[in-house]
């Protein structure tokens, strides 16, 4: 991960998660909402996106776990070499990819094996967050200022996102909590690409000056900017499917819409007091 | 912010949140106690009154990015000058207002799209919070131990408010959770300005010595004090609106009033039980 | 507080008010249980009972208060003398006092005060515990080793009640919270003794070694012994009473009594499965 | 506790126990599937099991507590000799054992006198393990780098453990939790016998450099293979039981498990959405 693109890769699988999470929880949130009139989507197909999200945590995964042991500087699954550990930061960040592939291999199995309690992949995602923050608590040792703190960052987040998840697996089905972890993942996916840039501009030129102190106070509100900017995505999503799940009910079903909302409004406003 | 009214602005906001957060959470607590005999207020006016007060925040969060941004010394939108970042600490209150600025938001679209889901305002505003704590700790790098620890007491209480807020978000409708965090956000707004008195004497005269100790065991008391006020301005709110809504149930309708004392003691204390 | 009194007088407080907490929901539980039989006491019964203990606590707030305030080497009432804070670490325990004072006046207004919602009583007393906490926190700067170290296991201690009455709070009628929240109580009224026998013997011979680090040690198995006491204490007052309230049942219906045990036993299993 | 044996004996304890509450929480889960079908194992078969349980359990404390006293360099329970403390951390570890003994003991009384509220034993177990986390947080004044860090993980799972232990006592019934909590007692287990191999190589050979940071750094990954191992454990024992209980079912009802997969799923599918 030492490089602009191990700090990329990561990234990119966040923030993909990240996007794609925030849609199935607004879809399924839209859905509910209309079921009244017209249901769209169906069990079985709920399943099988679970089964095909499975394989691609799992893809990502193993792309991760491969990239760090094979590529350019890798331990080549080489644990101790010549009296020494040998390069333990990549087997670091191959444990932290491992957990996400449990991850994947318990959402494809809690589908597959109907014994399995419907709450486990919740449990085994925000287990291997809280792995990830273990991890990068204790990666830094002997390193500046800068790098400690964005790592420290991740940490954090990474953390935070872990509590989320599992408070998710203790209160099913509320949307808000859904949309909050998906917001802090895709934070954590941004933030990977930031970390990339700071420290290894792809640029060429050098890296920022990792003793300033003015870099980390700069950093520190550029955290707050990349979760706004994960707020106006997930935004913009949820303005964009209410829209089209209203624009495909109006075509299927014109005339209920109207009723539709006076319904909906009831209903809500019945909830809220 | 590094000025009296810098510290003032921002302290007066959050104590006039707070007294209106406490007045309408008693409001509805005791409407909701006389609900059986006297409705007092309706829906529509509850909803009027959400949008009054989006606004109401919005305008605050807008006066202080401004205030913050182009008053003598601001970095007026400029955030890299001359080789180095221009003035952090003021883009560091500037996104505080503007994370204050989206729950204003919220607030707003969560009454006008019935689709939105009825916590999202309670969940951007502990959220607003966390960011505040987030930024305020990394925000005194190099100051003295007295300005230090006035902005730890900062943090800490803004973190415990956040708390509050979200716990608020997961168990709705308890008056007591709702006036603890009104009383926390007292707290905050009293103790800002306590900041400025501390730190830039409106008087003219020197700064407190901040780096004697005794004054921080001085401030760590003070902040119960600060405290206790906010419990006591609670109390008289509650005591002045209980006489108020029991005083207008008399004169719309005298003759119940004896019959409801008594249906409320029996029902309370079947809860109790 | 600086003397072995000034210790002893808080530790009895809340050794007291652990030992009464305890057997009140003892009591309170085996009533429960009884129901269905005879029903020992009465709703008003509980009501006076709240207002005793209310008053209790405010007496033993106030006492406090004033043995701050006025015994030897007090402050009086004088905040800043001769230009520096007088005495501040006995304006620190005074403000302790005073916010268990408004936990007891919560207790009495809840009972009398009809539209109060009756859970106020046990968010004032954890607001009471995270001020103690917070207070003793910013206490000890400057101090030796074990005297810091014994006066952060009470913060710890104190926190962790806090937290227990604020899950309490929460969460309603659950009989093992509370004897938790009691067994802490007690612990913390058995350490301020101890610890006045550490920094004040009242032997008069000298004070430990307070930079020992094996004091420190001993300390820490110490803190467990003191909890596993209030155990023992807590088991054998669940002991006493179950014998007692079973006698006084055996005696007013003899014959209810072998059938009550079986019904129980079936109940109890049902809850368990 | 000084040496391999005594870290191999509470691993070998946590990890049998690990096994058999891990078998307990999947058999239970496994029968409530089948409840409708064919029941088997009767409450008196659990109420049994519970009491060997705790008497394994005293047996276990009781082994420990004695052997910490009394083998060679124990302090055979003199707590002050000449002039100082004797063998405080054979003490230390005596009081951990001392409080998982009260939890066998609350595990027994718990199922023996029906008064007693279920949930107990859960909240004498998260009590261990807090006093546990306590005690180890105040046992390496004065070691080298690797000693503090190996110990600190055991501090952080314990805690860890008795949080969730705690969460088990609020939430009943919930199969992950009690995997979960069975996972991190694994771990505690496994890492116990990790801390022997790494203070007191059993082969005889040197201890590892304590002060190498490289050793820190893979011992945290290593807790992280051995938290892996523990999931993998829970997985071979979950499918074990899942095709012994399937088994026993179709020779002693054949007819019925094609009827009862189908019932499963269809049940399992509306808990889901």
């Amino acid at each position: 991960m030492g490089s602009f693109k191990g700090h990329a890769l990561p990234g990119s699988f966040f923030f993909i998660m990240g996007l794609w999470w925030t849609t199935k929880s607004i879809l399924k949130h839209l859905c509910k909402k209309h079921k009244r009139t017209c249901y769209v989507g169906s069990k079985a197909l709920f399943h099988r996106m679970e089964i095909v999200e499975g394989i691609c945590v799992i893809i990502m995964a193993l792309t991760g776990m491969l990239g760090e042991q094979f590529i350019s500087g890798g331990p080549a699954m080489i644990l101790y070499k010549e009296g020494q550990w040998n390069e333990l930061l990549e087997w670091h960040h191959f444990t932290m990819y491992f957990f996400f592939g449990l991850f994947g291999v318990a959402n494809i199995l809690c589908v597959t094996v109907s014994s399995l309690p419907s709450a486990l992949p919740k449990l085994m995602f925000s287990n291997a967050l809280f792995v990830e923050a273990f991890i990068f608590r204790n990666h830094t040792h002997g390193r500046e200022t800068l790098d400690i703190f964005v790592h420290q960052v991740l940490v954090s987040v990474t953390f935070v996102t872990g509590l989320v998840a599992f408070l998710e697996f203790l209160i099913r089905n509320n949307v808000l909590l859904e949309l909050l972890r998906s917001s802090l993942i895709l934070l954590q996916g941004s933030w990977f690409w930031q970390i990339g840039f700071v420290l290894y501009p792809p640029s060429g030129g050098p890296s920022w000056d990792l003793i300033d102190h003015n870099n980390v106070m700069f950093l520190a509100i550029c955290v707050c900017w990349h979760y706004a900017m994960a707020y106006i995505i997930i935004g913009v999503d949820y303005a964009f499917f209410t829209w089209l799940v209203k624009y495909r009910l109006k075509r299927l079903c014109p005339s209920e819409v109207g009723l539709l909302k006076n319904v909906e409004r009831e209903q809500e406003s019945e909830e809220e007091m």
